[in-house]
């Protein structure tokens, strides 16, 4: 079914493009997330910190993305728009609440995007969208951000994904779905048609740990405990009940699997506002179910693609190696 | 003659205020400087980090600056306006390239500023503006900065300052121009009437000795030294030649002091754009002579006001106690 929609998806949007109607933005000189990704990581081989703390460098072309249809009907990615690790900004993408590219949008419309599409206020999602203004660092960089840079690892992007693989010795593919890692959420509280506040925060447990057994780079610090839990308190109150934090799993499948809103299954806009007044008893729920416990308390900085401090003898293949001075 | 010159400004301000030109701001529902430290201090207390991570408060009244003299005469701060620990940024709205009341301007506009008053090119600043973003949680943050918040310890502001006192047990005023802690800089290159980068690394050096045998809640990572790094460079190039960082002292003197261009004094804007490459050599000999050592190699992250992470089971005042939950 999944397949289906996302074969009738493709083909809808080569037909677009054939017909000159193309939401999905022109292929000459614009580039796949893949190859953006490629280039983040040379780039991070080719500065030294001394060079970028503040430094900058053309990074990607700053064209303002095409608007996506207007009724926000769900269009499938073409091979020239950037999708991030994010299921949340990439099915904004995919509905068109941002620039079906993908490239080229600013904090505010992050946050418009979020209250058309989610029902979540900004409150609950403004120190995010602001670090994402970090990921690029072109000329145009201090206004837009685009999905593909928002792979660069340990900015926003972290370990113990519940749908994504560690970067960890820098092969992983933190970019994509994975649907065998995604069965950890998939077979979760079963018995019951509904995934909950518990249930999540095991989900987020289980994830920890098999990245803990599996990944010698993790970065596991309060603060990606914090933007996991934030992320999963997100998941339940969107696709679910915001007040209990009680979502059926079709809805939270489709929304991971397809990054689509389940408008056909019958899911809708939430009608209780989503912010942190209603997200804090949720999240209290899912860290005390996450049993969590840090690797380490603070962990390197990324501060703009290239530039990584406060990384001492430590080698992050994901993030680079340590400067060769001071 | 410098105090001549802060009444002879203030005298002024005054004037314009009677006679409704004022370009400080009006003084209803606008807060010094001093109450927004205040406030941001009460915030950091009343707020968890559970709640606050990606969450938002009502900081500041969204008020655009009003616009200062358009020829960029030096103007001293009203009561009403705001400024921020950093000399550099003070000095663009003295003179009115950024808000003369120190409010609501955005990273382009910083960008413009150092451009137009220092020729600084936007690479060698563009992710320390983006930073300054994150200082504000208010609607409206996620565009405009002001001066005031970006007092908030550790995510701008940071300690072994040259001019400013380090925040430390949480009474340190890191906000005004301190003549003492200044005299290392002033008294530094005997014997020439000139600052160069093996001078101004020196001045590093004793300025962090200080902090460290004086702070008992000293930040001093490779995060602190590349951006004190950073401003040692700028000062010089400004100041003086970029591209060899040697700056006549008066001119030097008197930006820190009075933060003031010194224009009747001589000074003019340098003709060679000051970017990440003209920055490179000189920094190189900044460091080398601050002979520089970590205090630790990580350490706790200020998100935004109100919101720190990682602190662990650290206390520091400056940034608040360690988050009483996970």
């Amino acid at each position: 079914m999944g397949w289906l929609r996302l074969r009738l998806g493709r083909l809808l949007d080569e037909e677009r493009k054939a017909d000159g109607l193309s939401s999905t933005g022109e292929a000459g000189g614009r580039m796949k997330a893949r190859l953006l990704a490629a280039q983040i990581k040379r780039m991070k081989l080719s500065f030294s910190v001394a060079l970028s703390f503040f430094s900058a460098v053309q990074f990607a072309p700053s064209v303002v993305g095409l608007p996506s249809a207007n009724d926000h009907t769900w269009i499938a990615p073409g091979p020239d728009d950037q999708r991030s690790p994010c299921p949340g900004l990439n099915t904004l993408a995919n509905h068109g609440y941002l620039p079906h590219n993908g490239q080229n949008f600013t904090i505010k419309d992050v946050m418009d995007a979020a209250q058309e599409a989610f029902n979540v206020h900004w409150d609950a999602i403004l120190v995010a969208a602001k670090f994402g203004l970090l990921t690029r660092n072109d000329l145009g960089s201090e206004e837009y951000m685009s999905l593909g840079p928002l792979l660069i690892h340990a900015l926003i992007e972290h370990d113990a994904s519940i749908s994504r693989q560690d970067v960890g010795d820098g092969t992983g593919d933190a970019l994509h779905f994975n649907e065998t890692l995604f069965s950890v959420l998939a077979n979760s509280n079963p018995g019951v048609d509904y995934y909950n506040a518990t249930s999540a925060g095991a989900v987020q447990y289980a994830r920890l740990q098999d990245s803990k057994e599996n990944n010698p780079y993790l970065l596991n610090t309060q603060r990606e405990f914090v933007l996991r839990t934030r992320e999963s308190g997100l998941y339940l109150s969107i696709f679910g009940d915001p007040l209990t934090g009680v979502a059926p799993k079709e809805f939270v499948n489709i929304f991971f699997r397809e990054e689509r809103l389940p408008i056909e299954e019958g899911w809708s806009k939430p009608t209780t506002l989503i912010n942190s007044s209603t997200l804090m008893p949720i999240e209290k729920i899912i860290k005390r179910a996450a049993n969590w416990s840090a690797t380490s308390v603070c962990e390197p900085v990324v501060l703009t693609p290239g530039a990584v401090v406060n990384l001492g003898n430590a080698t992050i293949p994901g993030i680079g190696v340590a400067a060769d001075e001071a």
